[in-house]
């Protein structure tokens, strides 16, 4: 449900609608259009006689939207969502190359790869300072040592800085370090987490549920979108199958098929999406062909000694090369018809 | 791997055990046995020289855990964990039954369903005042009011709480309220909240994740013992399959199986599990005959009202009929060879 | 759709109907009820004008189904199937137990094994002698040979044989010699075959597909049915899921929704569903106390030898405690409120 | 295993191997490779001595292979399968495109739909005569009537044809009609339908089962192989998955994987692979830019109209366009490093 507003409403028909919905107790997510703005309400608007609005002076009409992710639609918002992060852009036709080890290791090692992933032409470098992993014995990341680590990296090569956040606690500890929160797939329903970062202003890279549907992928953005913040990149990173011989399985089709339903960016991560080295390239290539947005990839300067997912790892010659494909592939993408 | 120490060591000798485990960062879980002690070592053992130990006075042998999941394990206790709340007991026979509504609504219907699954038998009053819900429109709890309400209702008769805790921020809130912590399907991976229960001393009952497999569900299992809490109830409550006419499909194999791999004790939750009334008793039994340690059931004094899960919960009649039959299987449980 | 007749109607004003029906190229399948019949349409009735039935003189009423699965569903026939072969039956609380090895391996073997399963109270014989594997390598089967071993130690027991019939131009041959045909779960929509199927008169053991939904496989049993074979069989051996320690998953969910939804009795097979021996006896118990008409098992003299599947067939002493504890189950079950 | 023959081995040594294979009962598959034999052993090895082979003046060398799937790996055949169907190629570079209706409807319907597909460039005229359905009471095609419309219309514009074939018995009359033997999805485990087809002399385009990985694929390909027939065409046409937006799930990392793995061609079906027109053209260039040998699309004059899956036939204007992306595609992965 949404409120059009009247062309050219004043400044203040436009507060005594939000003192209305405010009086209401329901929330706010406002697009400014052309001429007029899009009101959307927030909250549990049954209880509420909505129709009173129709008599307020800036009120045009009341729109429904008929889905149940409702902010993050394409009916809400037909045009595509650009966040600009520091001056980079993502979205309405500018991709967005995220690039970096697994987790990061040390400070040496996180250097070499900020400067081979700038090199190439990422703009973004990833890596992991706090790791979800399976088994509590297993490598956890070198916390805040490794964002520190990461920030000073990224800055000497001009790149931005993504990195996972585990629970809300940590929120004030990586905003500190990061440019995009990232939250992993096993936290894609992890709804105190997603409500935690509505408030903050940074962008979220939101990752796909291991099982989760499209629908309640576009809810969970639905969530940090409806909590207070509208830039948020999805990311298709494989769902689980029956599959053995690869680690997840790239669902390809949700990539046109969420720029079909959602005004927000995608991207493709064909690094955890395949588990394999040689699947990296050509997958991402389809994901970049399908539509993506950008696309987040492993490399590592030495990918057998990895602390974790060494045999997803490109390097540096295989990003190199992704890479170059890449440009031609983006060249290529703007013919298509 | 863990230690096996002499029999009948000695305070001095065990200690001096504990002094050299503790000097290499590692922690331990201590189990005491006949006349001897298994001292479990939690941590990354690679770089430790642990051979040193076999010169100590008190070391017998030095025990590899060939599993993952490790102090879960048969092989580290063979015996069923019985975890006694209260009074109220469940493993090793003894059964627990849980129920309640989805959500806790209000006073007044929690007092009612609080009277009801007690004169029918139940130990503990199960209900949410924090709900995970796919969509933020969605009702989302009454929080802490909620969990009052839920302490007033159980203690007037003489049932124990069990409620979710969906982030480590609200563990200290939860816990002034509840008796057992319960970790939803779709948080089973959240490591910092498992984490974070680790260092409690309430039971967790930990919930099967929608797509996860046993080896996963043992291993987050295996993350809330190592970080120090072993009181740890599994929760079989229904995997995601492509069924369309069910909710969930409940996993009736990793019933019997879990019994054999580990000592915790496992209930099913046939509510949640197949999203139908009317399959929640034949399931709940199939789910006991296989060796269940408990079973969790809602229970709404009008389903068709409730807030969540109406579908799915029992009336007052269907879970006196189940509550009967239940004792009738238990007995009879009791002479399958 | 099917059209209900006044009761008591006479033969002329039956044939009147069914002269109708035929004349315009549909199928029946044709119900006794106390005094009436229910004559169900099979084939496509869109270009029928049915109305045109309500002026005849047999003709009460023209009743629609509402499901897909039109003949299989309660809505048609609301008791129970009693399926008779030679005397044993299944269905409407008659409860058939079916046993033997995963292939018919020798004739010795197969006499020793008819033996036991006798002894411990089996009905059928259970064995293949055309085996569906996975490898073109792998054992095969021994064919015809494999099918006289079967049908001569059966008939020295006094049992009934049950086997997989792969192809419809097997159907000859396997008729032959046995006297139910078995479906196996990778063929369950191999419409061909069930189409052929359902020009027998022998009834048919329907396996579900390893990815089947439960309204395929009822889809699928509709399709013996409508081509003329009312006696099917449904047997549920577990799908398809994430579960790796498992070698499929058993839908318990599945027996008592099955039951409502259809009249046609349905079984359990815990030893393809669970490809473990240890919890054969415990998932068969949890079927047949969920409501299964019947269990099917793998017992084998020596199962370390098996050709197949050896890790999930019964050793003689295993099927005796299983048909020990079942015997008690049923009468428990009789019980249940 | 294999038998790698001397160089220049003569006709009489090469006799003599295939006298010792055949007196032993095994099969072979025989490659010529530039100046020696490759010699598949088909059938059971265990119990034939292959050491005496080491002996025969024409043996070089035994060479194990490691995989389950030995004939269609790379192993046993470096070099791409070509396969030349009347002068049309697949494989090893060369791009097959089929395209037409779900289902033949009449004559009329699938001249216009040949005229149109041809126009645009595919190579092979698609159309199913025999339908697998999941429900009795849908169409299940015209038979042999269809199997005539096509071919007429497939020799009036210089197309191959492509057809399922659900049923052994029924190979006679498709080969009758057809270029092409299509396996369906749910016929990929029909062995004996598979090893009918290792007897046939045309090519063999398999459907992934919906729910079988991609060992089972290479697997049932094997049979068909093992059998005698070495022309097999892969197809991946989408899994099922947990997702209901769309009609399966497209396994995009299974092109790039088995191209690695298998020589044979590997086709992608976006149409059934996704279930939605709008997704077509996305979905179809991804897989070409992950290394598909070709692409099958359903295409209709009036898909509205369609006795089945009109939701995702493309018009005639939507296969154009794609074709027109499709060629440019191609010429650009020539340039893919």
């Amino acid at each position: 449900m949404y409120i059009r507003t009247k062309k050219n409403i004043g400044e203040e028909e436009k507060n005594e609608i939000l003192k209305f919905i405010s009086a209401n107790k329901l929330g706010t997510i406002i697009k400014e259009e052309e001429k007029y703005f899009k009101i959307g309400l927030v909250g549990n608007t049954e209880k509420v006689d909505l129709d009173i609005l129709l008599s307020f002076a800036g009120v045009d009409e009341i729109v429904p939207i008929g889905k149940s992710y409702k902010f993050v639609s394409r009916e809400f918002q037909p045009e595509d969502t650009i966040i600009d992060i520091k001056g980079k852009k993502i979205g309405g036709g500018h991709f967005l190359m995220m690039a970096g080890p697994c987790a990061v290791e040390s400070r040496e090692s996180i250097f070499k790869i900020a400067e081979a992933v700038k090199k190439y032409g990422a703009h973004v470098l990833r890596g992991g300072a706090f790791k979800p992993r399976t088994s509590p014995y297993d490598f956890q990341g070198l916390g805040e040592e490794g964002l520190k680590y990461m920030r000073e990296a990224a800055d000497k090569y001009d790149l931005l800085v993504v990195t996972e956040v585990m629970d809300s606690q940590d929120i004030p500890l990586v905003e500190k370090y990061a440019d995009i929160f990232q939250v992993g797939a096993r936290n894609m329903q992890n709804f105190s987490l997603l409500k935690a970062l509505g408030s903050c202003r940074k962008p979220v890279l939101l990752k796909r549920g291991l099982s989760a549907t499209i629908r309640e992928f576009l809810m969970a953005a639905e969530y940090i979108v409806a909590y207070g913040n509208s830039n948020v990149i999805l990311c298709e990173r494989g769902i689980r199958t029956f599959e053995t011989m690869t680690r997840n399985t790239v669902d390809i089709n949700a990539i046109p098929l969420i720029k079909e339903k959602s005004h927000l960016p995608i991207m493709i991560d064909a690094s955890h999406g395949t588990g394999r080295r040689s699947l990296v390239q050509p997958v991402t290539m389809a994901g970049v062909v399908a539509g993506a947005d950008g696309a987040m990839v492993e490399v590592h300067e030495n990918p057998e000694c990895a602390c974790s997912d060494g045999m997803q790892s490109l390097y540096f010659d295989g990003f190199e090369k992704l890479m170059k494909n890449l440009q031609k592939l983006l060249e290529f993408r703007k013919e298509i018809l």
